[in-house]
């Protein structure tokens, strides 16, 4: 198990915060991020990957894309050969493609405490919480809309959770602060009482500078500007719809050398065709735009292929979640991402039960595996999802984020040393013996298998005796553990100061909003 | 979605029960066993699957394997060219992988309904439900000594789910009939209350030899010398010890043609090494020297290679279940099989959790996965399982039974001709539209997207008025519901006779025995 170790590094945000932190009592565990080693699931032949492909072309050149509210864009598209009529883009075969090259393959964003940074890329794979849900539930509180102070609880889970690499973005929304104001309450949250990375604001591009701002505060304005603090959440509408919104936050984060998943929002049959070819193919030109618009602002910003995708229920119309299609368009679009160079985002704790039960298990462990097998680098909501992303639970977080550790111990992929090939415990134990106690077993155990932190392996007596718990009352007592004993990272309190004036400033300076 | 369909042939077991079932007014969907159209996942280089099955064979020749209370055994072995030292017997290398090479790659299993035969090899996936708990549970009636009232309702419950195809075994262990007589009513169950196929019993020899009596009246005696009409279950006490019993039934069933899983029932720590190579190379010489055996008793009897693998606790010594180890395992075992042109069994509905609750879930659905992808050809304990395997759950039979709808789809693959390709709806709808009503979707999406007929999938509003059921409520009713619309398959009442005149002389013969 790879767990962050102290690496001798320089701690940035006003220095020596690595070293108080060793010193303080409590030893808040984070695992590096996950590098694959193990193969990744191909379930697409060359054949269909070819044909994807080629179709992707075809609706770039002969469908086209909109870029809605946004004449800078299609000037920019003019200037580099698409052809534009109103706000239909449409590309010559081969120039998202041709564009798309200057995107790294992989890239670091950095964390206020260098032992969190994380790589994008290759065969990495970064755990970020659950993002969007306007309520949040848990055992005691039922489900109700989420306030900011809950926000904070799940900014103090993240970085209590060993299994995850990344404080997230909006983990809830906190509908209690005005809307044109709660990114500065979020990004706050982030940096002041984690030390993980996180994501950038994208509703509205004021907001997404006012992120970079916040980043110049946290890690000095010189390092923003090399280094990439940043990961954001830019949203396709799809069908092949780019609006304003949501490029205008691209535009500032590309121009800021901060990084964007461009990111199809799928539910199959409604967004995309009712097929796993023909979403993926959607998704491909709809990627292959977005990130080739993306080099027009700055060649080399770095991004993501993302896809978020899931199917529909066609008899109520609702979504649904841990389904074989999904899974199979999540490991076609990894192979695509790749093909492409580069890094891939998809999967995550996605389940469309109301309650953190068997079925929000079943549908989250269907696609957390799944985002492992497909080569996902970064995934986002791999914890909390309840409810198709209504609801952040803080029990699914926790059982979730648990899980996640089995996802760690998948990727080591299996060890061929002698060591591990046991064949001298097999001969000290021999026809009929036990493995309990001979010397491999003793030397081993301790890394060999995985082991829940929360999940019940007491025998049946013993478990009923203690009240015969069900895993969301087992989750609710490991929510208090954490936060009982979450202990705030160090900061400089010159910045932590600079960033309070910073919101305090910015809140003044508007009324509030709350549409 | 390949449901079984009438094939126009004649039904055995009276002739005309395909034809009465289809006047019947209910009727019983039964998917066809799954054909993968998918690849499997190959966790193992070439240098691991070559060294492990290196070091399988100086296991076989060195520490060799222990044939115990079986003198006929042991001779065999000696003829066969074997070094036998009182019971235990070392192959030189090479033999095991010789005298395998007359079992069967696949082979056909017929059922009483020829529409519910099942081929078990080769890219076909047979799913059969939980075997051998002592207890069972339910919501109302909690956790007790399961009985055969139980016993047969597990049965009905197999019979009416669409995506089992196997009515499997010892469902529950019917503790209220003597243990040397309820192999008879378990049987009578399968046979009268299913017309899947099934499995024999192997607690004796003389039940083994029983099942095949039983067997010769429902098929006719010449039908199942011809034909493999079970398929049962043979565990090796690992480590590579064969005892009597089991390998007794082996000895029945092969010398009938009938066939055996042999298999290591593995708790990694405990009867293998803690270490996945350590463990899959004592499964590899286990089940090599079974399968050897198997082909001594009987050329071209068939077998299917067998691999229970768990791992342990190490903290508590209990065995723990969906865990990455596991997974590894049964990837690699499935790699093994196919090297050795066996068909495989592995995974199931396995979990630890004393409820069919969320850790359940988890638990199953990491293995249910692992299984399709690791090429499974016979998943036995595939829906029901609970709690380490003690108890048969009626909720979680169908809650699992219902996730293999979407194992079932997965296994499809994906689509990749114009109509799965889509470009017209593409064209059709355009940038900002959405796909809801177009021509594509209209045409494909009945057989589109796997949908639960258990899992909730309605908005938050009507779930709560309808009382906020979770996962384990809804599996409730559907246990009633299917129980209440069970139909029994149509027997000729002449041969219905004759077995219950079997079970009832049968019984008269002995006196119980309860150990």
């Amino acid at each position: 198990m790879a767990e962050a170790e102290a690496r001798g590094r320089r701690a940035r945000g006003g220095g020596g915060a690595a070293r108080r932190a060793e010193r303080s009592s409590v030893v808040v565990e984070t695992a590096k991020y996950i590098e694959r080693n193990i193969p990744n699931y191909e379930i697409l032949s060359e054949e269909a990957l070819e044909i994807i492909e080629h179709n992707a072309e075809t609706i770039l050149e002969e469908i086209g894309v909109n870029f809605v509210n946004n004449p800078a864009a299609l000037d920019r598209w003019r200037d580099a050969g698409a052809d534009v009529q109103g706000e239909r883009v449409r590309l010559p075969r081969g120039l998202a493609r041709e564009l798309i090259k200057t995107a790294p393959s992989q890239y670091t964003q950095h964390a206020r405490n260098p032992d969190r940074n994380v790589v994008i890329g290759g065969k990495s794979l970064v755990l970020a919480p659950v993002y969007g849900p306007p309520f949040v539930r848990d055992l005691d509180g039922g489900r109700r809309y989420a306030t900011i102070e809950d926000f904070r609880k799940f900014v103090k889970l993240g970085q209590m959770s060993k299994w995850l690499h990344h404080s997230g973005g909006t983990v809830c929304e906190p509908t209690d602060v005005a809307v044109n104001k709660r990114h500065l309450d979020m990004l706050h949250a982030h940096m002041t009482l984690s030390d993980k990375p996180f994501m950038g604001s994208v509703t509205e591009p004021s907001r997404a500078q006012d992120s970079v701002e916040m980043c110049e505060i946290l890690f000095g304005k010189e390092f923003v500007q090399e280094n990439t603090v940043m990961t954001s959440l830019v949203n396709i509408n799809s069908p092949m719809t780019f609006d304003d919104v949501m490029m205008g936050a691209l535009e500032v984060y590309a121009a800021n050398n901060q990084a964007c998943i461009v990111s199809p929002f799928i539910v199959g049959g409604a967004m995309a065709p009712v097929s796993v070819m023909g979403t993926l193919t959607q998704v491909l030109a709809e990627v292959m735009a977005g990130i080739a618009y993306s080099q027009l602002v700055r060649k080399g910003a770095p991004v993501i292929f993302g896809a978020f995708v899931t199917s529909i229920d066609m008899n109520s119309g609702a979504p649904t979640f841990g389904t074989p299609e999904a899974a199979q368009i999540t490991y076609g679009a990894g192979q695509l991402a790749r093909r492409l160079n580069l890094p891939y985002r998809s999967a995550g704790s996605f389940c469309g039960s109301k309650l953190p039960d068997a079925q929000a298990a079943y549908e989250t462990a269907n696609t957390l595996n799944v985002g492992l097998q497909s080569g996902v680098n970064f995934m986002l909501h791999a914890c909390g999802w309840l409810e198709g992303g209504l609801v952040s639970s803080f029990e699914k977080y926790v059982m979730d984020a648990d899980q996640l550790g089995a996802l760690h111990h998948m990727a080591r992929g299996v060890a061929i040393d002698e060591n591990a090939q046991a064949m001298d415990a097999i001969r000290e134990v021999g026809p009929g013996g036990h493995y309990l106690g001979c010397a491999h077993t003793q030397a081993n155990f301790k890394n060999a298998f995985w082991r829940s932190d929360l999940l019940d392996y007491k025998p049946f007596e013993a478990w009923s005796e203690e009240g015969g718990r069900d895993t969301q009352v087992l989750a609710a007592a490991r929510v208090r553990k954490l936060l009982d004993t979450y202990q705030q990272p160090y900061l400089d309190p010159a910045i932590s100061e600079a960033l309070s004036d910073y919101v305090a400033r910015k809140k003044a300076s508007m009324p509030d909003s709350f549409t």
